[in-house]
């Protein structure tokens, strides 16, 4: 039961954190990628090796402090199929260290399609050979219709995982499709939250906590609409992209978490992943030392809201 | 110019016909995956070899009579970083055969991660070696926003490549979001094409033939909306999947097409690639007869229509 190993986690770390795993060979550190000046972009083999050695250490850095880390496919797509091959190795590495591990894959299909997907991207796969693994949860677009999202549930059930669907995204142009203002009154993301609910509370899917396997994505730019997805999802819990590099505020993010301190977890990857590029924590010794620092101080700003 | 080079393929072949490449194991004919009794489908190994096989018999006996093949990414990705390999590999297989490729991905992502999508799905990557291509167009999602499709139409600019937007999907489940009713009348999909319009007519993207490089996945199993479409987006091609085994008739597809008869490209996968299943076809000889004898009772058909 996915829901409740997250709310476990989280308690247990005393965060609700997850660091987003968005590896840029341009943007690594040097000692792991080489001097900037003497990188080739164009040579997969050194950017996937790189970016495996980065993140592995990434996740030994942060896992005694967060509950759960976000793998973002598309940089690992962006290497064909040496960087898939990447992304279920470190997922397996991840789970190795106990962290929970949601991929952002944001996948949504029709029909046998979607099933395709599902056992892809969120089932353990009879092909994950090789020290692979799938995640415990992953990220679904939900445009298609609720019908496309069966296969996703149906897996998430079987095996007890999880599913966090797109529901209000971050992004500056996210408004104009997303708050489309509907003859009854809704905005489309809010008929999309009320057409969700009833999935995120159905049998097999709710643990003992409460809380459902079928989260939201809401992102944490979006203040003025999280009070409402709130009350429409009392089940779901909210992964809440768009804190630190974003710009979203800690302040920003407690509209999204219910009275009793659970319900969200709030996701950061550019602002831990590249610490060493911030002087605030580049003083703390080489880029793990700033990566901890970063960390430790988005465990500090949490604290106060919750 | 994509627009430019899908209109003359299309009439070049006289067909206006893509042929869906979804292989799935189980369905795939004996002689290339083994009698089915005998097929485990625990090895991914055995999977993937069939469907490369069975794949590139599909392109070569289609090739002569229709310009398109569109690949659906969910079947590859069921075999992890093998079946990726196998993706961009067999595509390079499709060009060399001078078939125009269109990569069903449904991405979507923001920001950087729009960007390295759009690096990972549609540009020609530098990391593409060993015989393995980037397709000519791919299927994107917009649910998140206008600006989350920038990185990908920068991308159709520079290198002269498609998109396809989904606007109106084929499946059951699709009215639900797509067609909900906005405040100003339209349904959420008419505002979507609305927005889409300015974007397909921007410079750069809309060929010699007046057609833009922006096109459109509208089902044809929605006739009731393919008119009000059709009117809001008049320079992209549309994508019309649900052709055959979806239930969409050659009629429901006249809609689509402008007055020139030109404008929209029809999609059919599991009625071509399982003929040998369907005995109108499998009396035509093996299941390469079979597969010859569905793509040129599709071609007849929609003749009639356009």
């Amino acid at each position: 039961m996915f829901a409740d190993r997250l709310l476990d986690a989280i308690a247990e770390k005393g965060s609700p954190i997850c660091v987003g795993i968005d590896p840029i060979f341009d943007m690594l550190p040097d000692d792991v990628a080489g001097a900037e000046t003497e990188r080739d972009a164009n040579d997969a083999e050194a950017a996937v090796d790189a970016i495996f050695e980065f993140t592995i250490e990434v996740l030994q850095v942060v896992a005694p402090y967060v509950p759960c880390v976000k793998f973002q496919s598309a940089y690992f797509e962006k290497y064909l199929w040496e960087g898939v091959e990447a992304y279920f190795s470190l997922i397996h590495e991840a789970k190795a260290l106990d962290l929970l591990v949601i991929g952002d894959v944001k996948r949504g299909d029709i029909g046998a399609t979607s099933s395709a997907y599902a056992a892809a991207q969120l089932a353990d796969s009879p092909y994950s050979l090789h020290d692979a693994d799938a995640p415990d949860a992953i990220t679904v677009n939900p445009m298609l219709g609720l019908d496309t999202l069966e296969p996703f549930t149906k897996v998430a059930k079987d095996e007890g995982k999880g599913l966090f669907v797109l529901v209000r995204t971050s992004n500056p142009g996210s408004a104009q499709f997303q708050d489309a203002k509907l003859a009854d009154g809704r905005t489309w993301s809010e008929m999309l939250a009320d057409s969700l609910a009833p999935v995120a509370a159905s049998e097999g899917l709710v643990g003992s906590s409460g809380y459902s396997s079928i989260g939201a994505v809401v992102g944490a730019t979006q203040p003025q609409t999280m009070q409402s997805l709130r009350k429409r999802l009392p089940q779901s819990i909210f992964l809440l992209p768009g804190y630190g590099t974003q710009g979203a505020t800690a302040e920003m993010t407690h509209a999204a978490f219910n009275e009793d301190g659970r319900g969200a977890i709030v996701s950061a990857s550019r602002s831990i992943l590249y610490a060493h590029r911030d002087a605030r924590h580049a003083a703390a010794g080489d880029w793990r030392k700033a990566v901890e620092s970063a960390t430790l101080a988005m465990k500090e700003d949490l604290a106060h809201i919750r």
